[in-house]
């Protein structure tokens, strides 16, 4: 089959082998996936991982190898981790699959991805997806499932005022989530364009150069990535605030944490998230990923697509199947 | 009077202009001060504060600025920050003045310390010391309340395990302060003779070199003061457990940021707490603070003393008014 691969440098192979399904797993036709940075993360060596890429997709069961074989044919989307389900695992047994320490992360972990046209996963990660969601919405899923997961980590106070810094995709589906929430947000970034995005679906926004260091939110989400961002983000945060930790910030330079102890500041680590709730948003049309689409290319284009995800002006790049 | 001035330069001043208490406010002779590494940061620059040093005193109050005197010839302790108590405050209006933008704080910001024969403060912040604790424990009050802070802003299970790492006073004040709470607590550091004292009332303890650097602690208190106790402390902490920092870390090297977001953790900024809680660990005997003690000196060997603060083997040393 044809997969995206990464094994030292990132290529398009035609002739993958087939994966096939083991008990308990379901064989998925990817339709449609979509690339996030961490996807380029790893192509520049992030958490060591080589094999097929891709984690955000959507596809259709064509076999399930167990006696229950009421998903073939449904459309489905997946979680992303899968645990050991161990007797003895603590967080499989929480529920916390996707903090194992033995768990299997698609395209990221021990996992073949979906950038190929099949990806094989035990049933239980499966969601049906909604009939009346698009393959082009449902494909958000998963980087929204993130973001819902800051909604499952604090209580956030309804009259709290939430800032989240950072317009790319991330910051984007963030603010988009918590806007969905009947939360006050305010999405702050660089680019008028992407601001619009969020501010047509009901989002306040403020460019960042506009924007006053001043520690009036109760809760800021940092989206940019990068220290700077994060410096930033502690200065904006009220005392005894939350600064909501959703990109995997590396070292650029030295940072100053004295603010986080004068400040009692909460610094919540956020990853990645369960798929029901963010179902239900899209489901119920909360929200609209379509501004957010690069472009879709065919898989055969893969490489050209992961050259438009680098552009500075691209946010969702799409990959179909078929 | 004498008192210990920081003013680009750490000197001891015997011709300091007494202060007068304002309305509400009373007029307090120091007997016993502690010095903490707070002061000898001062003295690099942190904060930018100049004026009389100090924030852990006992004293006896000896006049009062109001109707009420019942305080005159009360032995005292003081929380170190008073708030503005303006009524649209929303940290006053709180009772966290410790947060108040507005506020004072004792030899740190915008008001006199204690390092000096008087003091004056607002009554509303003084505690009259309970008599079974003598001055050389009751001393210790103000970093107890700071240890006792991380019990009011996280709720620990008590089946869950604790690690403070560092054992200087930060550490063994933490560790002390937890185990009178009945916590799990294992206090690691470099020092087996600071170690021991803190397992001669109960703790346990391990060398650092002997620790074993993998997640399982649900709960790991910072206290060394360095970015590779922040890094070491990452790593020993859970997934979606609580990292507190408790010391004020300067970015003295890079630091990787994305153990918080790929494991969840909660990075908790605790800094002073309240001292009613630490006065009934006093008076109930629940932690003996005499083993930390590294000397006392006469104010007037004040600037030895500061040098005997900085030896590495030192832990508190105290300055006598008397």
């Amino acid at each position: 089959m044809k997969a995206v691969v990464f094994d030292n440098e990132l290529k398009l192979d035609n002739n993958y082998e087939n994966p096939i399904p083991k008990a308990g797993e379901a064989l998925i036709k990817v339709k449609l996936a979509g690339i996030c940075n961490t996807d380029f993360e790893i192509t520049k060596g992030y958490m060591g991982y080589k094999g097929v890429l891709g984690h955000e997709f959507v596809g259709v069961v064509e076999e399930v190898n167990s006696e229950d074989k009421s998903l073939v044919g449904k459309r489905v989307v997946a979680e992303i981790s899968y645990g050991c389900h161990q007797s003895d695992c603590e967080w499989c047994n929480k529920g916390l699959v996707r903090h194992c320490p033995n768990r299997h992360t698609i395209g990221i972990w021990k996992k073949d991805g979906c950038f190929a046209e099949y990806i094989t996963l035990p049933t239980e990660v499966l969601f049906e997806v909604p009939e009346n969601v698009s393959d082009e919405q449902v494909v958000f899923v998963e980087p929204l499932a993130a973001a819902c997961e800051i909604v499952e980590q604090l209580h956030i106070q309804p009259i709290q005022k939430i800032l989240v810094q950072g317009d790319g995709k991330l910051g984007l589906t963030t603010a988009l989530a918590l806007n969905a929430y009947n939360y006050d947000v305010t999405l702050a970034g660089r680019h008028q364009n992407k601001l619009d995005i969020a501010s047509s679906q009901g989002v306040k926004t403020i460019l960042s150069k506009d924007l006053d260091i001043k520690p009036v939110y109760d809760v800021v989400v940092e989206a940019t990535g990068s220290i700077t961002g994060v410096e930033a983000a502690m200065a904006l945060t009220k005392p005894r605030g939350v600064l909501v930790l959703k990109s995997t910030v590396a070292g650029s330079k030295e940072i100053n944490l004295a603010p986080i102890v004068i400040n009692e500041i909460t610094v919540l680590g956020s990853r990645c998230g369960q798929f029901k709730p963010a179902l239900r948003l899209l489901e119920n049309k909360r929200i609209d990923f379509k501004p957010l689409i690069s472009g879709i290319y065919n898989v055969d284009d893969a490489i050209e697509a992961f050259e438009r995800n680098k552009d500075k002006d691209s946010l969702k790049v799409l990959l179909k199947f078929d």
